[in-house]
C-alpha cells in the first residue's frame, strides 16, 4: 500500500501502482470525468502513470491553468499528426502550450500553408480526437530516437542536447512525438478546435537559423467556450490599446526617440495628468507627501540597494562622464532616492510614519522583441511611494494602503478582483531577511489586514520577496482577462543596506519598516489596461475632454466659443469643431473619438440661449435641448456616479 | 585728420594722435571727468592711446560694465604692488577683473596671508591710490620679459606661451606687470578698496599643479559703494538658496545619488508644484497643450537635431544596452522631443499654432567645481514650450509669449527688470540659416512685440543664434542683482533638420517657424532665485503651507485638528505643531520656517471657536482672534494683492 496526500491535507491509502484517476474515482466520479492532468510531488504525470510511492497528489481539471495547459499541449499532438498527414514530409520541431492555446513551429518544406488550409487542418484534428485516443508514453535510448527523426535535424538537435539521458516518446493514434509528458486522458474530451494565426518563427528564437513556421491553435472541451473566446478576442482586436492610442491621439511612438519610449501626445498627457490628479489628492488625504528625485543617480547607490548586483548586466549600461571619471545609472527603480530622502534628516518615533509618492520615471531595458504598446515599454511613471514606519505602525498602514487601492479601483471601474498573499516558505527561513518577529508581525499585519477588508485572497507560501511578504491583486478587465495591478510590499531590506534609523521612546535608534507600493503599477500599463477594459469610454471624471461642440456651419463659431467659456466656468472639458464639414461628418468623427457628449449649436440654439445634447453611442435622434446649466448638473451627476470621496 | 565714429553714428573729425580722452574733452567736461576706459573698432585701449587712423571709438564709464572691468583690473594692479611691498619675494601669476571685483593668484612662498591681514593691503592701495599714478603701456622684446621676470616660473610660462609675439608691460607708480592693456586713467579714482577673502587655487585650474593663493578684492569711485556693496554682500549670505533651502527642508543633496542633483523635500516638492501648476494654469488659456516625453532618447536623434555634435563630447556619454547595440542618451534639451511629436500626424494650416508645454527634465554634465545650489546643477527642470506657427503668425505669437513672461514675473513679484533683442549681424548673412525674409519677418516681430509691450529693451546686433533671433528678460532682485530670466528664440533650424512641414492655403507644403520660450528658465534656478529675492517670503499663494497651527499645549490637539479641518475646506495650506513645547519655542521655529501666519489655539479660543492670528515677523505682541472664516478672507486679500487672472 502507498499513502497518498492530497491537496486539503487527507491522506488516503492505495495499493502501489493506483493511477491519479483511480485516485479521482476513489473520490467521486464525477471529478473523475473531470481530471485532465495530474503533479505527484511537484512532477507532472498522466492521469494514467501508475503511482509507487507515497507522495503528494494534486489533480487539475480545465478549470486548472495546469489543467489547460496539458489539454492544449495534447491538442498540439494532435495537430501536428494532422498537420503530418496533410503534408507530407515535413519536419516538426516544438510544439507547446501556451497562455492560451499552443503553437507548433514546423518546417513545412516545399509546402505553403495559409488561412484558406485552417479549416481542412481542424477538420482533421476533431475527426482524430472524435476516435478517443490515449496518450501512451514510452521511453526510448538515443539511437532509437535518433534513428526515428532521421532526416529531422531539428529533433536530432533537440536529442542530441537531451542532457540527462531519459528520452521519452508519446505515442496516440498512428503519431508519435518526442515529449516530457503530461496529457489529457484521451483525445475525446477535444471538442472545439481552431487554428487563430501563422507566423514567421527562427528555429531556436534566432536570426542567423531558418526560418520555420509557427502555427498556432486553441482547443476547448465545449464548443460554446469557444466560441466565446473567439468573440473575446474579436472585441480584444477592437480595444487593443495600441490602435485606440491612435485613434484618440493619446499617445504615439517615433523610432527617431526609440522604440519602447512613448510619446504623450497632448490628450494622452491630460488623461495621464488626471490620473496623476486625482491620485494625489487620495494621497494627500492619506498623509503622503510628494517628493520630486532625479531620473540617474550614481551607480554606488545602486551597488548599496543591491539592483546593480541584481540588474545591472541586463539593463540600460552606466552612463559616463567626459571628466571626472564618475558612473551614473538611470534609475530603475525609485526606492535608493527616497531613502536618502529619508535620511537626509534625523526622525524621532513621534515624526514617523514618513510616506513620500513620486510619480517616478524609471528606465529597464528590454529586448525590442518585448515591447508591445504601452504594457511593455523601456520607460514608465510609476505611481510610487515609500511608507517608512516603526514595526508597530505596520497594521495600520497597510490597512490604509488597501483602502487606498480599492478606492482607486473602485472609482475606476475595475469591481473583479482578488488578491494574493505572498509569505515566507517556513522550511527555509535561511532565505530571508529581517527577524523572525518583525516577519510574523508582517504576516499578520497583510492577512488581518486583507481580512478586515474583505478581500478575496489566497496565501501563497514561499512566493514572498526574499526581504518582506507582499499583498498583489489581480484584477479582471471587462473581457474576463487577468492583470496584476496594485502591489504593496513589506521590505526589511533596503532599511539595512542605507542603515535607515529613527529614535524609539527609548531613545536608542530602530530600524523602520518600509512599505513599496503602486496601485496603479505604472502610468503606462495601467492606461493600456484601462483603455482595453473601457474601450476608450473612460469615467467621464477622467475624459480629456468631456464634450465637443459642433457647429451646424462656421457662421455659429462665436456662439461655440460662447459656450465653451460657460462651460470651461462650469469646469467641463470641452472643445469646438467648427470645421467646415457637415453635422453628420462631426458627428462620427466625435463617436471616433469617444467624446461623451455631442453639444450642437445653430440657429436656433443660438437664439434660445441652449444647446443640443447628444450621448456618445446614441444612434437615434434623440438630442436633447437643455441649458448650459442644465448640462453642467447633467455631467456632475455622471461624474458622481463613478467619483466618490476618498 | 582722422574721423572717429562715436556709438550714436555720428562722425567726428580730430587731429591724428588724439586721445580717447580728447575726444571725450570735445563732448563735455563732464564726460571727461567720468571716462575711465574705453574700445576702438571693438578693441580694448587706454583712454590715453593715440589714435591714428578712421575708426569707431566707445567710451566707457562706471556705469558701463566695460568701464568697471577696468576699474577692478586696474586695481588689480595696485593691488599687486602692495603685496609685493608688504611680502619681499612673493610670485605674482595672473590677476583678472571678474563679474565682481577682481583677484590675483599668488605664490606667497614663506608667507601666510590671513583676514587679519586684509586690512593693512587695503590701507596700503588706498594710499597709492591717492598717490593719482598713470597706468603706461609699453611694449618689451620677450628676451627683455623673460629677464624682468627671473625666478618668476609662473609669468615665464606666461611669456613662453604668448603666441602672437606681442609682449606689453604696464607701469604705474614703482609697478610692473605683464599685462594686455585696458586702464583707468589713473589710480586716483578708486576711492574704496576691500579684499573680501582668500582661497586656494591652482595654478592653470589644474590640480597636478601647485597650489597658489588667489586674493579676492573689490573697489569702488566712492566709499558709499562700498558700503552699500558689503550690506548687499551680508544681506545675500544671509538670503543664499543653499542655507534656506536646507532651513525651509525644501531640497537636500546626497553624495550618494550624485552632486548636482537636487532631491526635492517635501515642502520644496510642494513650492515646485504650485509654481507648476500656476504656469500650466495660465498656459492653458494661453492655448498650449501639455505633453509628456521620456528622459532619454537615441543618439541619432540628436544627431539629426544637431544637439550631438554640439555637447556631445562635453556631456554625459552614451548610454548602451546589454544587447542589440542600440545607444541612447540623457536628453540635454526637449525640443528634439516635441518635434516628433509635432511629426505625429500632417498639419493644415489651419491647425496651427500648436504649442506643446512640457515640464522637461533634461541633464547636461557640468564640471563638479562648477555645481552651486540649484543654480548650477546636472539634471534640471524646464517650463518648456514650443511652438509650432506660419510665419505669418510669429508677431502674435511672439506678443502672446511676452504677456505671459510678464504676467509670471509679476505674480512673482519681480517687477524691475529689461530686454535684449538678439538680432542678425548684417556684415555676416552667410552665418544664418533660413531666408532673409524671414529673419525679417521675425526680427521685426520681435521689436514691435518689445515696443508694444512697453518694454525696457536694447537691440544686439549680432548676438542672434545661428537659427534665429531671440528675446531675454534680465530680472533685478531684491538685492539689485540681476538675472537672466525667460528667454523666447525664435528657430528656423529645427523644423528643417526634422522636416517639419504644414499644408498651406495654397495646398503646398510649408515650413513652420518654431519658438521656444521657458518664462522661469528652470524650476532648479528660478525658485533658487526666487528664494534669494523674496529670503523665503514667497507670495502667500505660493507659501508651501501659509500657516501654521500652534498648540498652546497638547490638550488643544483636537481643536487644533479642527481648525486644520475648517482650514482646507478654504483651501488654506497649514499644518499643526503640536508638540508638546512651550509656545515660545513654537512661534520662534515658525518663524524660521517662514510661515506667513502663526494660529494660536488655547482654551479661550476653543471655547469662542476662534484662532488668535500672528504675521511672520511680528515681533510685537499684536495677535488678532478672528474666526476661521474672517480668517481666510485675510488670506484671500493677501493672495489677491499678487496674483492676478491671467
Amino acid at each position: 500500500m502507498i499513502k497518498i496526500t492530497l491537496p486539503d491535507g487527507s491522506v488516503k491509502e492505495f495499493t502501489q501502482g493506483a493511477t491519479p484517476m483511480d485516485v479521482a474515482l476513489s473520490i467521486s466520479e464525477g471529478l473523475a470525468r473531470n481530471v485532465i492532468s495530474a503533479s505527484f510531488d511537484g512532477k507532472t504525470i498522466e492521469t494514467t502513470t501508475p503511482l509507487t510511492t507515497d507522495g503528494s497528489l494534486i489533480l487539475y481539471t480545465w478549470n486548472d491553468s495546469e489543467g489547460k495547459k496539458a489539454f492544449w499541449h495534447s491538442t498540439s499532438h494532435v495537430m501536428a499528426q494532422a498537420l503530418e498527414e496533410l503534408y507530407p514530409g515535413i519536419k516538426l520541431t516544438i510544439g507547446p502550450a501556451i497562455d492560451n492555446g499552443f503553437y507548433y513551429d514546423v518546417d513545412f518544406g516545399e509546402h505553403k500553408i495559409t488561412d484558406a488550409d485552417f479549416k481542412k487542418i481542424e477538420d482533421r484534428v476533431l475527426e482524430i480526437s472524435r476516435e478517443k485516443h490515449n496518450f501512451k508514453m514510452r521511453s526510448a535510448t538515443k539511437a532509437e530516437a535518433l534513428a526515428f527523426y532521421k532526416g529531422n535535424e531539428y529533433k536530432t538537435e533537440l536529442i542530441e542536447n537531451l542532457e540527462d539521458g531519459t528520452i521519452t516518446f508519446c505515442d496516440h493514434s498512428t503519431f508519435t512525438d518526442l515529449c516530457r509528458g503530461g496529457h489529457i486522458p484521451n483525445t475525446g474530451i477535444i471538442k472545439a478546435m481552431k487554428i487563430l494565426s501563422v507566423a514567421g518563427a527562427y528555429w531556436r528564437g534566432d536570426e542567423k537559423n531558418k526560418q520555420l513556421t509557427r502555427v498556432y491553435g486553441i482547443s476547448f472541451p465545449k464548443q460554446k467556450d469557444l466560441t466565446e473566446y473567439l468573440q473575446m478576442l474579436e472585441e480584444a482586436k477592437k480595444r487593443d490599446h495600441r490602435k485606440l492610442g491612435k485613434e484618440l491621439e493619446l499617445f504615439h511612438f517615433s523610432q527617431k526617440v526609440g522604440q519602447g519610449l512613448p510619446l504623450w501626445l497632448p490628450k494622452g498627457a491630460a488623461l495621464r495628468d488626471r490620473l496623476e490628479q486625482f491620485l494625489k489628492k487620495a494621497q494627500k488625504k492619506a498623509g503622503y507627501e510628494q517628493v520630486v528625485t532625479p531620473h540617474i543617480g550614481q551607480k554606488e547607490l545602486y551597488v548599496t540597494s543591491g539592483h546593480y548586483a541584481k540588474y545591472g548586466a541586463d539593463s540600460f549600461q552606466p552612463i559616463h562622464t567626459p571628466a571626472e571619471g564618475e558612473e551614473f545609472l538611470l534609475k530603475p527603480m525609485n526606492c535608493p532616492h527616497h531613502c536618502e530622502i529619508y535620511n537626509a534628516k534625523p526622525w524621532s518615533y513621534k515624526d514617523l510614519p514618513k510616506r513620500y509618492a513620486e510619480f517616478g520615471t524609471v528606465y529597464r531595458y528590454e529586448q525590442s522583441g518585448e515591447l508591445h504598446g504601452l504594457t511593455r515599454v523601456r520607460g514608465f511613471t510609476q505611481d510610487d511611494a515609500h511608507i517608512f514606519c516603526t514595526p508597530d505602525q505596520l497594521d495600520a498602514e497597510f490597512k490604509n494602503v488597501i483602502d487606498l487601492v480599492l478606492y482607486v479601483f473602485g472609482s475606476l471601474g475595475f469591481e473583479n478582483f482578488t488578491a494574493q498573499v505572498s509569505v515566507r516558505d517556513l522550511s527555509n527561513p535561511d532565505k530571508y531577511i529581517g527577524s523572525v518577529e518583525n516577519w510574523e508581525k508582517a504576516e499578520n499585519a497583510i492577512i488581518s489586514a486583507a481580512k478586515d477588508k474583505g478581500l478575496n485572497y489566497v496565501i501563497e507560501s514561499g512566493e514572498a520577496a526574499f526581504y518582506g511578504p507582499k499583498l498583489d491583486f489581480m484584477v479582471k478587465d471587462a473581457l474576463g482577462r487577468s492583470w496584476q495591478l496594485g502591489t504593496i510590499q513589506v521590505d526589511y531590506n533596503l532599511p539595512e543596506r542605507f542603515d535607515l534609523t529613527y529614535k524609539g521612546s527609548d531613545n536608542e535608534l530602530h530600524r523602520p519598516v518600509m512599505i513599496h507600493r503602486a496601485p496603479f503599477g505604472s502610468m503606462e500599463r495601467f492606461v493600456a489596461i484601462l483603455l482595453e477594459h473601457t474601450a476608450g469610454n473612460f469615467p467621464i471624471w477622467l475624459m480629456p475632454e468631456q464634450a465637443i461642440i459642433l457647429s451646424l456651419s462656421e457662421k455659429y463659431e462665436k456662439y461655440a466659443q460662447k459656450v465653451l467659456n460657460l462651460l470651461e466656468n462650469h469646469e467641463i472639458r470641452a472643445q469646438i469643431d467648427n470645421r467646415n464639414e457637415t453635422i453628420g461628418k462631426k458627428i462620427r468623427e466625435a463617436e471616433v473619438q469617444k467624446f461623451p457628449f455631442m453639444l450642437i449649436v445653430g440657429e436656433e440654439e443660438e437664439k434660445n440661449g441652449t444647446i443640443s445634447v447628444r450621448r456618445h453611442g446614441d444612434s437615434g435622434k434623440s438630442n436633447q435641448s437643455m441649458t448650459i446649466e442644465e448640462f453642467a448638473k447633467l455631467v456632475q451627476e455622471e461624474i458622481d456616479k463613478t467619483l466618490k470621496q476618498f
